[in-house]
């Protein structure tokens, strides 16, 4: 009998928000497979690390990504088989996602390649959306609002269409493209109502007022969350 | 000393999706307080429920939602003057919220009137969005695309002109707002792209294609989710 394929989000980065079903089956599952880049460091894996049981068979899926590409489909293919390769022999296999697997996760890229092969199931977790918003202090979108993701990588002009469009708006993946998403924010009078977010519920959390961020450079992960007043009573 | 003021999300259903630092604060905190309808019961008091230890001080904060009305301020001032109270004393207060506490959780309402006078932290969990794609097994949102979360309320132009613009679409508390939602998706051609969602992760949970359900009513925690294809390799 095949073994089964779980896509297990782990959280924004404190390990204290995985669920506790992500804490039983990273308990449970032989294997635990996990992206990291090219070299250095896993963060999924430094998430879980508290609950992974010692000597579990350990899948390293090095991704590597050059300036905003993403890696090529063989990077995947050449995971999915040794994944395979362990499903097969019956073993259930555990994928550690940061934040939640189906929202932006690579963890597709796997689960694509597979779940039409073996049972597949996907265990949500708590988006970086809310843990930044949970970090700025502030209520991002209430009743009836239009709540947008952004990835920070669009061009100027679709950036500042969906701004306009939307009540709030969160802005991912900021990295290399905060001047480009500070124009914006700034040519619609929108600084002033912008707050900034890095690694959300890491030791290394920062948070501040876009106005009063300083810093030229930021980390891939980081976020401008920006909040429209409420229109309607 | 003051009581601190903690808003825990319960996530979207299955008390297994708790995230651990919820299940301490629902531990520890000697006040749990919870929104509830009219009469009736607490889902989120529900989903929390096997964490809650015997002999809790509990408010219950019963919100009377009138056909998509949003309650009364006054109804507000009242409950956080009765977690107020407990703060005061030195009380430790858990605002038990489903989902996510700042992701269109009423809890903002307590949060905005007593956060500049105690001391307040928010625990996000794990979000609706996340958990209804996790249910229809199928990645909502990934690489650079467009996500807008949509409340099913919205005017059917509005509806329309922001699907227009996303590349993956949520719309959220379908409920009695189902026809006009088909009636937008089927003229846009989207129908075949469209998922239903309702109760995910509960053990009432159920999926379907848009096309397949058969229902003319529907609940309000029911979701439509809406992928385009992506159009960058």
């Amino acid at each position: 009998m095949n073994g089964t394929l779980y896509g297990v989000g782990v959280g924004p980065g404190d390990p204290e928000l995985l669920t506790l079903k992500a804490v039983r089956l990273i308990n449970e599952c032989p294997v635990i497979a996990y992206p990291a880049p090219d070299t250095g460091d896993s963060l999924a894996r430094a998430i879980a690390a508290p609950h992974i049981p010692k000597g579990r068979h350990e899948i390293v899926i090095r991704t590597p990504m050059i300036a905003g590409n993403f890696p090529a489909n063989d990077v995947y293919d050449h995971y999915a088989d040794k994944i395979s390769a362990c499903l097969k022999q019956g073993k259930n296999v555990a994928v550690l996602c940061e934040g939640d697997p189906f929202l932006f996760g690579s963890f597709m890229y796997v689960y694509e390649r597979l779940s039409n092969k073996f049972p597949a199931q996907v265990i949500p977790g708590v988006s970086s959306i809310g843990a930044c918003a949970a970090a700025a202090g502030a209520p991002l979108v209430s009743r009836n609002q239009v709540l947008s993701i952004l990835p920070a990588p669009l061009p100027e002009a679709d950036l500042k269409a969906r701004i306009i469009d939307a009540d709030a708006i969160a802005i991912m993946k900021v990295g290399r493209h905060l001047d480009k998403v500070r124009r914006v924010v700034d040519a619609l009078g929108l600084t002033a109502r912008a707050q900034y977010v890095e690694h959300a519920t890491m030791d290394t959390q920062k948070v501040c007022a876009l106005s009063e961020l300083d810093s030229p450079k930021v980390p891939y992960f980081s976020m401008i969350l920006i909040r429209k007043p409420e229109t309607t009573p």
